[in-house]
């Protein structure tokens, strides 16, 4: 079965409180495409903090005393490193200038995912504050509009340690299980698989970023062609826990 | 611009000094496809590691000392310990049975990739000693075949930390830069983005994944309609320096 990924773009700059599943599907419509069953629409987090307001004026934010000693140490913007303290339930590294957090919703991030580019000069966006709600949210309009099964992932390109760049991966999943597990399922030599895990739900968000790219209005993809079971899941089983983590 | 993801299953079992580009090209025939310029032929290293002949009987280990010691300690079987430590050029974690290791290539990876999935029994694979110089020999030898520009990528699954489950990454690159550098150009307002640079040919590996599966014979996956300008790159662009990375 071969695998599309078609490229979404959308005109209009999202705003707070714009209907987000009623503007990508008419940007679908735009594109004379139209959404099939276990289709899976990739969505990056931006626009969706956007429709959900989460945008923060730099010049609203009064940055702590900690904050400001923060940020004097590592060449921060105080304002910047407020924000990232506040989105933080925990500051995993800090160093040359770098500062890898856990985020309030769990993700292990430079900056807690506050982010300045591809929005307006001086605003910063914040992710969404339940990723996983906010694709559910899509996924459930677009249902009732288009009477269609698909999948929702929501997106943010995240740096890893040891290797150089970021990847795109997914940070809100709703209608499909973001892992495989191959566990105890025999190889073509029928020998058992012991710790074959696989997250698609990434694979699938670094997939869809090779259509999107960073400089062009393509926040959407849709993935078409995979053929997925589960239609339970939630970023959650995605995120390993702290005392697992042989990095931490 | 559609991106498609094009499985290649191959019917036979690879074994040592078998001509992998004739065979993935008469996989790809046996298919009813072709290759095009711009294609990029994923390859999973199980088949590149079985035609280089890097496969080990375990009853021809002898396990070393140390080896043993360390097997003991960590509940693994001694002669895979002993093969684990022969690839590795430093052991980065060691901890409830789980091994990380920098291997002799640079990647920071569990038993220095050594596996025994999908290889005859009592049997276990290396990864190719020189996965870039594999990557080019494959697609010289098609270039020459077929007059197409293509690129090669050789994959594995990687764990990382902080979140759960493999993804399938690249551990060797033919006719592509592996990183697109987006810093100092600018988004759709007009801000120059910072820090963005996106690890594409891991993204691409990814995407391959969800075409091949684990259980299957689809080695080679075939991704279409991926623009790539520099035809020059290395994985090694892709490993980050010991000294650079926050989490060693």
């Amino acid at each position: 079965m071969v695998i599309s990924i078609i490229p979404i773009p959308i005109k209009e700059d999202v705003e707070p409180d714009d209907d987000l599943a009623e503007l990508i599907l008419a940007s679908i419509k735009r594109q004379k495409q139209k959404l099939f069953n276990y289709d899976i629409l990739v969505i990056t987090h931006k626009i969706v903090s956007k429709a959900e307001g989460r945008l923060v004026n730099l010049g609203d934010v009064k940055p702590s005393r900690y904050a400001r000693a923060v940020a004097r140490k590592h060449h921060k913007d105080p304002r910047m490193m407020e924000l990232i303290l506040r989105e933080a339930r925990e500051i995993v590294r800090i160093e040359r200038g770098i500062i890898i957090t856990e985020t309030k919703q769990g993700f292990v991030c430079a900056n807690s995912g506050v982010d300045h580019s591809n929005i307006k000069a001086n605003f910063v966006s914040l992710l969404p504050s339940n990723p996983d709600r906010s694709a559910r949210k899509i996924r459930n309009i677009i249902k009732k509009k288009t009477r269609k099964e698909i999948a929702v992932i929501i997106t943010d390109t995240f740096g890893r340690p040891f290797r150089e760049g970021q990847v795109n991966v997914a940070i809100g999943i709703a209608g499909l299980k973001p892992i495989i597990d191959y566990r105890g399922m025999e190889d073509v030599f029928g020998k058992e698989l012991k710790v074959t895990e696989i997250a698609i739900a990434d694979e699938i968000a670094g997939a869809a970023e090779l259509v999107m790219g960073k400089l062009d209005r393509v926040p959407v993809a849709i993935v078409r062609g995979y053929k997925y079971g589960n239609k339970q899941g939630s970023v959650k089983e995605l995120i390993r826990k702290c005392g697992n983590d042989l990095f931490r």
